[in-house]
């Protein structure tokens, strides 16, 4: 199991901070979208640079023209590019395509993906190293858990991992651990908490 | 109607010089998601202040964090922002809130939308300003065309104005002329052009 920081409301200078602090705890440094949105690759190349034995994750959640953008993040040095699962098989296999090139992974995020277990078979067979369950952050409100989708993608992938991000904190991890994912996405958790290399290292604590 | 030219392969040096040359024909600029992954809003920065009369979208695809994500692009000057239809309600209605907070419009990318009528007829209802059909760069090979999208979108749509993107160029523009769309959006046909201002020029003369 790694956890992977999802960095969207820090500056670069916040990041490069908290994984000082926390070498260690955090596998994963997810360039989150709003971050990407914001100063594009730059971040995944400072991180890179500063940290090279952290996986960087460029959540890009690539919705068309898959091998040309993710080639842009594998060039920037990113280990990991995200698609959007509700895109076109054609795009899934263009990211796929550049991340075989570059050596890299390819997670799919399922955001949205109405047949989850439907979807999950389709992309699993697309030679995809992640599939991620996700609640949106803009549903999270409705008291929506990822749990109960994590459940439903264990039963179904063959062949690539799955992963497991939206709202989950010091309180609802334990339950996603014991139900097995390879990757568990944190981000208003670390990022808000008012000391937040202890808040990663008392959630590496609890991953198995 | 407004003719858009989506840059997503020109460097910022070569953007601006075709907006430079062709002042007048590209009524939007769009800073492409390619553009946006690699640069983050540095392009839309750039281009609205050496061209303060042409109107910037930043083809965010915004997915999840509408509100948040929107408030980063129109800080940075943008004057359009796109979500996605595959997105959440929460979502849209998220960019559309802020979109109203600093007075500026929010388009929607119908992307690989699978009921294209019933999501326009839903998408129609949350006052975005633009619903866009949109043949994914990656399934243009397959010989799909947006106009079949666009005679859909122009029957259901009663408060939003229809737009059109994917693979249109100086062959099939008349036939989107005549079905009627507010914004035609041209990529590569501008960007791989031998005289890219001829081109852009030319297209600009199609319109109505």
């Amino acid at each position: 199991m790694k956890l992977q920081a999802a960095l969207d409301t820090l500056t670069l200078d916040e990041c490069l901070d908290l994984l000082k602090e926390t070498n260690g705890s955090v596998q994963i440094a997810e360039v989150g979208t709003p971050f990407v949105i914001k100063e594009g690759m730059r971040p995944v190349r400072a991180i890179k640079k500063a940290f090279p034995n952290i996986e960087v994750l460029a959540d890009t959640k690539i919705m068309d023209a898959g091998e040309f953008e993710a080639d842009a993040c594998f060039e920037a040095g990113a280990d990991i590019v995200t698609v959007l699962g509700v895109s076109n098989d054609a795009t899934i296999a263009g990211v796929v395509r550049s991340a075989k090139k570059y050596g890299r992974k390819v997670m799919v995020d399922m955001i949205e993906v109405q047949d989850l277990a439907k979807r999950t078979a389709e992309v699993d067979q697309m030679g995809v190293d992640y599939i991620c369950v996700h609640t949106a952050f803009d549903v999270q409100a409705t008291g929506k858990d990822p749990l109960d989708d994590l459940k439903v993608v264990n039963q179904v992938i063959k062949n690539a991992k799955s992963a497991v991000a939206g709202g989950v904190k010091l309180a609802t991890i334990d339950a996603i651990v014991n139900e097995g994912a390879e990757i568990i996405v944190v981000g208003g958790a670390i990022c808000n908490a008012d000391d937040r290399a202890a808040m990663a290292k008392a959630l590496q604590g609890r991953l198995k």
